[in-house]
């Protein structure tokens, strides 16, 4: 549970609207739905047409992480496998087929997996180097379906707002109308602000580092796999994983 | 076909023009002649004089990959190499020779022409990487004219908006004719920061993306072909192509 | 001659113009010299104190390529070479001796003259190599020039509409003068942006596109140079200027 | 202490704020608490958002360095280190066992044990680089919060002054009520855009700067302890820090 | 003398000026003092902030060569490398002790020092490549302290014509007034804005190319230094140098 991500929205929201609210603004004056069809709907739209299928779908999904990013023990993953290197050594790489089952996570899986079948070491790191990569760069594109979507909504705020202003135009000789009209304009370009900067960069940023820290918490696995695979001692092991304790 | 893109401009163009019809808007104060005129026109213009002749030419080619992207079955192709490689094994590189006319993709046939021809492995990478190099980069020189027309069109936009706006300063003493001509003027900048966010930006990275994809699906096709040559036995060139295979 | 270059300065500026026009502006509004005074001269005065000397020169020299870039024809120079690989073979580097001064180029001279001087294939290669990116990189800086004046355009525009709105605001009271005040303001806006976008900035990357051609083009010469030095024979030199060739 | 930081801060709040009172300016006119609350707390959330709780944590801290940077002789550094190669020499890498526990810094502590053990040259490399590695990194993330509080001040500045508006229109007819509503709203405006430049920017480039020093600060410690493993005589090690003595 | 530093501040600043004097514009209503101590004072409080103290004390220096570069005279300082390499070759490397004390250049001295100390090329490329770097980004840094306040200069123009149209809020009611006011309050922005595109940026640039020129020119000494500690012999030094002498 990421409690800093909860208490950023928060923090940004209560500010701004409280702030307003103190000043005296009404709530109902930020509320106009058409400005909201305008600006999500028409940054959702460029969004899509931005970007692949594949990233917006894993958009979607990931975009939990900011609030709960995936769990990931680094001393609990390094004792286990501490302990695969122990059991190779005592009963050889076959002695770790009973755990291969009972792993779940993908990365630790695929690794015993590529051990029980005596793969050499360095087909091990191509094949699961090939694998980070393609993981990381799945990931940060869909985390980039945000950065775009931040992008778009303040220039699309703008379009709104224009519009807003071209309808209110014809009264301009009448200040009381004219007024309420270029306000509702405005709404428009508060969405668009609002929206990139207090929701879409913030997560697309959050993301990143979601992503970047999963990255580091797999490539741990795969040395450990591939240190396994050379036979180096589980001494020697502890020492590489170390680096990936400290800092994590 | 890409729904995704068709969906994506419908939205967009939906989300803005809806929004705005419910807050009262009219479509026809949207809609100006003189506004379009520079907006395209200026933009078309900057653009041509930005980009060279070749690069023009094939961005009104590629636009439609938007909408319809260029077949490429990963998995069929990738069969389709191993079908070679079982042939090269059983009759050698000349049992290929009756592949070749019958192949239709670039890629395929320029690699079986090259393995017929009996070249060495060095000399078929060279001359095919060579050729994935230029077309990769002459494609997004293309897409590149999209991005470049999104950068002209919202300051031409606002060329047109202050046009228009100096056209209305006779008026400043009459309200209700300077607000139609201030609408108007609007307009300009609507066209501009419009085009540029809702078309010309999201095209050149979704043609970006097709491009990249593309290129992976080449470079596949170059890979298992190279492989042939070296005499790689099959069972070796599918784990190769595997990777491929898995972020297609 | 670059058709495409004149194309898109008329397609612009006509758009630009005409669609004011046909808005009813009065091209007179557009013309005021003493806006045009500060946004020429103060973008060239930053232009020129932000660049060196040697830079400036060479871009007064070269931005006529933007209408007629130097000739060059690949396939003409291409046969060149075959020509002088084969002469080579037949009556070795000395027999060279009789073309180098008819020969009219800088590049094909300078390395025809290194051929019959006997030189080692490494030493050509370095001469010619430290040469070509010279010249590139002084051209790169030339081409910058502009880019440099479509970005300080702009800015001085919105000083020189600023300046105007001071003058301008002494007759607030008076809506029919202020009206025309602020229009001859607006104008140093749009000459700002106008110069940037229809001109500067579109000059500056064909001229850059230009500059990488012509380093194509003469990079093509010291290959084939360098190739009859090393002794290769014609048929091998030809399959390498086939690259050049495809994509010229 | 860094004397110049806090001459930046004062010269620039006193020149901001002196001049607008010389022009007539009441400071009254620029304290407003509900824009200090939307700016600084809707600045606060999106930066929270943005990065993750260890960088913010960080940030908390080093912020102090804009300051007083960390104290770092590196003449007496370098003169400590030389005494340590000289004991080396005389009394072997275990003579350094004493001065390990009286040392205070991290790195010579750490540096100084590694000796003591006795490890490889290589190893001692390896594991001190990617100290120093994780700590500069570390310490660029929490720089670059404050960067990112830049960024995030002034549109969140103008979120506050377009809703200030919003609440203003209602008064359009009324100029004096409308003067000085437009006015709050300009604050918001003024924090947004002042704690940006006055601030947050030059303190997140101050502190790079003092992570960039420690760096290389840490770096003269791990070539010398290097170069005392390594055997090299006491000479040679002097020339080796020469170079971060001169650009200390 | 760099004639062309003057001749860009002067044109800049007679066209700016000078157009608004045709204009109509009175000097009087551009001479501002608080908003010449607002855009001054907080860019200079800024930017010191932002920078260390010795870039500062290096800006101060070299923003001098912007009218008067150092005096390089490659062909001559090449023809002194070349009798400096003829020395050697007649009297030894201890021949050029007497030239030593002569020299004031720094990096001729210090590389005619360690010739006659007979160091080592590979040492004497390593001591004098240290020097050539330190010596370039100190002098970047110093020329990045004006591009840096180019930065800040517009953003706190905008933050003093804010603060003045706050103050003239207050009479919104009163056209005269209010005119004159927002004159004043506009004063600040051209200020900013004009110090930042015809002083700060530009001055930046010019100080880049003049570090970067130096840098080479620098490299051409020792590259000498090193081929005579070769023992390379005069023609062969003459070469190298020519490549230098060629895009001086």
């Amino acid at each position: 549970m990421d409690i800093l991500s909860i208490v950023g929205i928060i923090l940004a929201f209560a500010a701004v609207l409280g702030g307003n609210f103190i000043e005296g603004g009404h709530f109902s004056a930020l509320f106009n739905l058409p400005a909201g069809l305008i600006v999500i709907g028409g940054t959702l739209g460029a969004a899509i047409l931005h970007t692949s299928w594949p990233s917006v779908a894993r958009a979607c999904k990931i975009v939990l992480w900011v609030f709960s990013p995936p769990r990931q023990d680094v001393h609990e993953t390094s004792n286990k496998i501490l302990h695969w290197s122990m059991t190779a050594r005592k009963e050889g790489l076959l002695g770790l087929e009973i755990i291969v089952d009972a792993e779940n996570e993908y990365f630790a899986q695929k690794g015993l997996r590529l051990l029980v079948d005596g793969t050499e070491p360095d087909a091990i790191r191509r094949a699961m180097e090939v694998d980070l990569y393609l993981i990381e760069s799945r990931d940060l594109k869909a985390a980039r379906f945000f950065e775009c979507m931040g992008g778009y909504a303040p220039t699309i705020g703008i379009i709104g707002a224009v519009m807003g202003l071209i309808h209110v135009m014809r009264n301009l000789a009448d200040p009381s109308q004219l007024g309420a009209g270029i306000a509702t304009a405005f709404v428009a370009t508060i969405y668009g602000v609002g929206l990139a900067n207090l929701l879409f960069l913030p997560i697309a940023s959050k993301l990143k580092g979601v992503v970047q820290q999963q990255y580091q918490y797999n490539e741990m696995i795969v040395e450990g796999v591939i240190a396994i695979a050379e036979g180096e001692n589980p001494r020697s092991i502890e020492m590489k994983l170390q680096g990936y304790l400290e800092h994590s």
